[in-house]
């Protein structure tokens, strides 16, 4: 017995895209484990005339947003970023009591309680409210302050959240220019093609404000987020640190003090050995520090189309917890 | 308005006592965020005179296998660890619709995939199995594997995922003597008053079966895994390769060959950088390597009441996804 989810995925970039080959790839053998068989109903995208994954049946492509919201389906995955159209599309999805899953950090930042409370408003109709790829990449960070950590005592999340400035760092240390390693992240799809919310500290800043939200449960459009970022004249700073046998990371942070979450992004100077100067390349890593588990720490892959994608399919197959 | 859930609690000892305390602490504050409320209705221990923590109501206490079943609860957390009373509380629970949180590898490995059928036939009535506690301590690895990871083409399961040793280990290393190591481990809580299960690799081979369950859906009674542990003897090798500047760490792995999960627990050199080496005391880490996510890699504390606790905690506060 094989139950059938239709999806709709507005979105066909870099991680739209990885989601569809990855959907091709692995949706036989979900199949056969679970019984669950996926089939993409409709593809929101700007433009339907471009080059699009192998895996995609091209009569589901449209540019209409009408179109796209109109056509039945059981789970939205939104992938198009930006806030307007994604906050209309997950509206328009949770309301009508469809799960919706999407990787966007900035909408989530912008509206995420809001969204949780149409989501709860619709629950009984089946409405679910899924995020892990908007932090973290491949990184289950967000599974992670939904449903394991939160409400034990949680003291402060702490991590390189940034996978394009990490990148970006990484291989300026080795010695590349900061033109070439930016060039270098953009190519392996890392880095966006206005790559200055990356660098600046702001991406960092929406994801340290979702996790805050996730483990502490303040308002992430109301949380004040301190952000400073790296820019090319770092990069001497990032050579001077890898000389002095050190690593030079931007580290988002928040912490509970008195009961008030302080939050920042800024440029940080660890020691080699520390675990954020292992975290190379595109990867991330977040330290949560609780009352009762002590310190966990989660690494791995936090951008590139299939970390991201993976992420987005974990949330397909799973609706996670309630939110704060 | 606050929902009201049973527990009933088998076991009271390093790990049972401690998650008393974490709901006593936590539990008011758990209740102002999501409105559910615990109360412990039945606790079922060894010795009914022995001292117990502060929080418990000596009046739930009971030694009595029968008596403590026949309690009405929603949820019955088993921490009594060995196999034939374990198992009898398990069924019993979950034939009866009841929620099972247990901590018990042992249990697991012989009778996992049983156990998932006996709750996935009593769904309907409310039955779930959860039990991330029985690896990894505080370490949420079992969730992760249950709902973020199982199914993307995960290749291998590799990591140290025995406290016990690697806080002997990690002792000898900076000059404690064997003996006193162990004794360490055992005062702190970590290790069993027989610790042979741990050294021997014993332990770590039932979790690492446990996660290919997990994982790659083989059964893991049937798992063989190649178990070497470490003895006084071996002290002689950690202190040889810290004085090399690396480390000597029991790693448990498994590999996805050929469709075929190879298994095996056994004693490794590492280098200092290396993020196994960098697991201190009862520290586990574990690594996870899939087609589509590359490596996560997950740490924190892996043994000790109040991290185990936490990890039953998480599962009383929320039910997983099904199981293989």
């Amino acid at each position: 017995m094989s139950t059938s989810v239709r999806l709709a995925l507005a979105g066909c970039g870099t991680v739209g895209g990885a989601l569809l080959t990855l959907l091709a790839r692995h949706g036989p053998g979900i199949t056969a484990r679970s019984g669950v068989r996926f089939t993409v109903a409709s593809v929101l995208v700007r433009h339907t005339a471009l080059e699009r994954p192998a895996a995609l049946d091209r009569a589901v492509l449209t540019d209409s947003l009408d179109e796209f919201l109109s056509v039945p389906v059981d789970t939205v995955v939104e992938a198009i970023g930006g806030v307007n159209d994604a906050a209309h599309i997950a509206r328009s999805a949770l309301a009508r009591g469809q799960r919706l899953v999407t990787a966007n950090k900035q909408l989530l930042r912008a509206m995420g309680p809001q969204l949780a409370a149409i989501a709860r408003e619709h629950a009984q109709r089946g409405a679910t409210l899924d995020f892990e790829a908007a932090v973290g990449g491949g990184v289950p960070i967000v599974r992670l302050l939904r449903e394991s950590l939160a409400g034990q005592g949680l003291r402060r999340i702490c991590g390189v959240l940034n996978g394009t400035t990490n990148y970006v760092l990484s291989r300026v240390e080795k010695g590349a220019s900061f033109a070439d390693a930016l060039a270098g992240a953009q190519r392996a799809g890392f880095a966006e093609a206005d790559p200055s919310r990356d660098l600046d500290g702001h991406d960092a800043a929406d994801k340290i404000a979702l996790l805050s939200w996730l483990g502490f449960g303040v308002d992430p459009s109301a949380l004040e987020v301190r952000t400073a970022g790296i820019a090319a004249g770092l990069v001497t700073d990032a050579v001077e640190a890898a000389r002095r046998g050190r690593a030079l990371r931007l580290v988002a942070s928040a912490h509970l003090i008195d009961g008030r979450v302080v939050a920042s992004v800024a440029p940080r100077v660890v020691p080699r050995g520390h675990a954020f100067a292992q975290a190379h390349d595109e990867e991330n890593i977040i330290q949560l520090e609780s009352e009762s588990s002590g310190m966990v720490a989660v690494s791995g892959r936090g951008a590139g189309g299939s970390a991201t994608a993976s992420a987005l399919l974990a949330d397909i197959l799973h609706s996670a917890s309630p939110l704060p």
